[in-house]
C-alpha cells in the first residue's frame, strides 16, 4: 500500500491509497460489510455508489461462516465476490460491545459467541491469523475498547494493554501485501491519546486509526481529541477514524485531518426507512410520503431516485418488501460517497471551510423530524 | 393484445402474444409479483431472467399500498417501474386462500383484511375496477376458487356463481388496452369444467384460463382435467393454467395445450434456500455446502451461479444475509425461464416429447432430499 497526499487545504487532506487490487481516494467513506455482504447490494452496486474500500469485520466473519469457509475460497475477496481493497477491523470493538460476558487478561479476550454460546479465545495472534486467512489488505491491531465513560486510570490500563497487544500483532505473520494499522486509544484523555500515539510509532505501522470515539461521548469531546491529537499522527501515512460516522461527523473529521472513515449508519438507516438527502433526512414512513410521486432526491443517480417515488419506497418499507433495503442502501451510500466527492474536489478547489459551512447550513440532520 | 401460435406438436403449442407493451413468447412463466415487487429482485434483474410478463395480485395490492396510491402513479408499471406486460388477478383466489372469515352472497365477498382487520367488501365490478386503475394489460375474472375436496353439488353451485360474475365482469368497464380472461371453475369433475367453459365462451373473453387446479388435489386429477377440458378451450386464444407450478407440471401442461402459466414457486423456494438445477433441488441448510467452492451450476448464466459459490449461498443463507433470498430468487427464475425457453425451442423443433422424457428422467424434483 502506498499513499500520497496531493492536496492539502488547513489540517484538511486530499489524498490516494494505492493497492495492488485498486486506488482509493481519500478522505475515503468504508460502507460496512459485516458478514461478507454489505447488507442488501452486490458488491457491484456497492462499486456503483463510488465505494472503492469495504470494511469486513474479523469478529463476525470468524464465527460465521468460519475462517476455514473462507480460508477454502483464498480469502474474502473471492468469498464474497468483491475485487477492490478491504480493510477488516480486528474484533476488539465488536468483544467489548457485542459479547456479554468477557473476561479479560494479559493474553487475550475469552467470551461467550453470541450465535451459539459456545466458548471463543480472541487474542492478537488469533487475530492476526484470521486476518491473514481472511486476506484483507488493511489489517487493524487487536485492541481494547476503552469503556466510556472510564476514570483516567482505567483508560490509561487499557491503552497500555492495547499498546502492549499492538506489539504482539506487529510480531504476528501477516501476507505481505498486508499493511497493518495501529489503533490510538486513551479514551477522552488527550495526554493518554498522544502517550498511546507515541508507542504506536515506536512499534512503527502503514496507518494510524482513533479507535474509542464515537462511543456514546458528548460530540465536544470527540471534537476535542480530533483537534489535540490528529496534528501529531504522521503526516505521511494514512489516519483512520474508526467507526464515524454522521456526516456532520465526516466533515468535522476531515478538518481535523483524517483520511478514512466506516460506519453502518447509511447501511442500517437505509435499513430503517432513513434516506439522506442534503437538506436532511426522509423518513419513508412519514404519511406525507404516502401519495409522493417525487423521487426522494431528483439530482440523485443511485437505482432509487433514477426509476422509483417515495410512495414506492414506502410502500416496500411499509410491506416489508425485500427491495426495500435495497434500494434505500443504494441511495444512502450514493449519498455519502457524493458527499465524500465534494469534500474531495473542495480541498483539491481550496474551498473546504465554505463546503462544510454551506452543507452545514443547509442539512438539519438526523434529529430533525421534520423532513 | 394479439395471440398467434407458430408451432404445433401433438397437443403443445408455441406462439407468440403481443401486447402494446412487448411480446410473449409462449408457452410462458410468469414471475409473481404480488405487492408491487417481484421479492427481492429488481425490474431489470426480472427481465435479465428472460421473464417477459408479470403477474401483481389487486386483493394485496387494493390493500397495500392501495388503488389510490397505484392510481397517482398512472397504474402499476410506473408504480413498480416494470415496463412490459403485466396480468393481474382478480382477488377471487386471495379471499379463498387469505381471508379466515368471509361471507359470500351473489352479489360478493365480504372479508376482514389480513392488514388490519377492517372489513372489506370484493365483487366483480370492484375487482374490474381496481384492475383497471392498476392497468394491467391482462384482467382477470372474479371468482370464487372451488374448494377442494368439494362434492359435485358445491363445485357446480359454485362455478354457476363464477360464470354469473363472469357475465358482470365482462360488462365492466376497462381500459381500452386491456384484455380480460375468463376462468373455468368446476371443481374435479370434467363434466362441470366443460359447461363452466361452455359459458364462459358464450360471454366470449379474450383468453380462458384454468382455475382451482393445485389447490391440494392428486397430481391424477389435475392430470385429468388437463387432458379432457384443455382439448375443449378456444384454439385461437391463449390458455392459462393458474398457480401452476412445478417444472414436471409445467411440462405436463405444455403437453396438454397449456401456454401461460403463473407460480411463487421458484420465488418462495428461493426465499427458503431451495435451488433449483437439471437433475434437483439444491437445499442450501445442507451441511455438504458448507465448503463447496463450485457454484450451484456450472453452466446457469444467473448473476448467483456466475460469482458466488454454494458456500457463499449457504453462508448468506444461515446468516439471514438479504443478499442471499435475492441471488437465490435470481438463479431460480433464471432456471424457470431457462426451462420455458427450452420447451419452446423443443416444440419448434418437433421433440416436445422427448425433451419432456428426458427432463423427467434427470430431475428429482422436490421431494427428493438428497440433492
Amino acid at each position: 500500500m502506498k499513499f500520497s497526499v496531493t492536496h492539502r487545504q488547513a489540517r484538511a487532506r486530499r489524498g490516494v491509497l494505492t493497492f495492488d487490487r485498486g486506488e482509493v481516494d481519500t478522505p475515503a467513506f468504508m460502507p460496512v460489510g459485516t458478514l461478507a455482504s454489505v447488507r442488501s447490494v452486490s458488491p457491484q452496486e456497492v462499486s456503483s455508489t463510488g465505494s472503492q474500500i469495504l470494511l469486513g469485520n474479523t469478529f463476525h466473519l470468524m464465527l460465521r461462516p468460519g475462517a476455514d469457509v473462507i480460508s477454502a475460497h483464498g480469502g474474502l475477496h473471492n468469498f464474497m465476490g468483491w475485487s477492490g481493497p478491504i480493510l477488516t477491523d480486528s474484533g476488539g470493538f465488536q468483544v467489548w460491545s457485542l459479547a456479554k460476558k468477557k473476561d479479560i487478561d494479559e493474553s487475550g479476550v475469552r467470551f461467550r459467541s453470541p450465535i451459539d454460546g459456545s466458548a471463543v479465545f480472541l487474542e492478537p495472534e488469533r487475530s492476526m491469523e484470521v486476518q491473514r486467512v481472511l486476506g484483507s489488505d488493511i489489517v487493524m491491531c487487536f485492541d481494547e475498547c476503552t469503556a466510556y465513560p472510564a476514570s483516567k486510570t482505567e483508560a490509561e490500563e487499557s491503552m497500555r494493554r492495547s499498546m502492549r497487544w499492538a506489539r504482539r500483532c506487529r510480531d504476528a505473520d501477516l501476507q505481505t501485501s498486508q499493511s497493518l494499522f495501529g489503533i490510538v486509544q486513551g479514551g477522552m484523555f488527550s495526554d493518554l491519546r498522544l502517550e498511546s500515539l507515541s508507542a504506536l510509532q515506536e512499534v512503527g505501522f502503514e496507518g494510524y486509526a482513533l479507535g474509542g470515539l464515537s462511543v456514546g461521548e458528548p460530540k465536544e469531546d470527540m471534537k476535542r481529541i480530533l483537534h489535540e491529537v490528529t496534528p501529531s499522527m504522521p503526516e505521511h501515512l494514512p489516519r483512520y477514524l474508526m467507526g464515524v460516522g454522521k456526516p456532520e461527523d465526516l466533515i468535522m473529521g476531515v478538518g481535523s485531518g483524517i483520511d478514512m472513515f466506516d460506519c453502518v449508519l447509511p447501511t442500517r438507516n437505509a435499513r430503517n426507512g432513513w434516506l439522506y438527502t442534503r437538506s436532511g433526512v426522509v423518513r419513508l414512513k412519514n404519511a406525507a410520503n404516502r401519495l409522493d410521486t417525487a423521487p426522494v432526491d431528483p439530482e440523485c443517480p443511485c437505482a432509487a431516485c433514477q426509476s422509483f417515488s417515495r410512495s414506492y419506497l414506502r410502500h416496500l418499507y411499509t410491506a416489508g418488501e425485500l427491495l426495500g433495503p435495497r434500494l434505500c442502501t443504494l441511495h444512502n451510500l450514493t449519498f455519502f460517497q457524493a458527499l465524500m466527492a465534494d469534500i474531495r474536489k473542495a480541498i483539491e478547489e481550496s474551498r473546504f471551510e465554505d463546503f462544510a459551512t454551506g452543507f452545514m447550513a443547509s442539512f438539519r440532520g438526523e434529529n430533525d423530524d421534520s423532513v
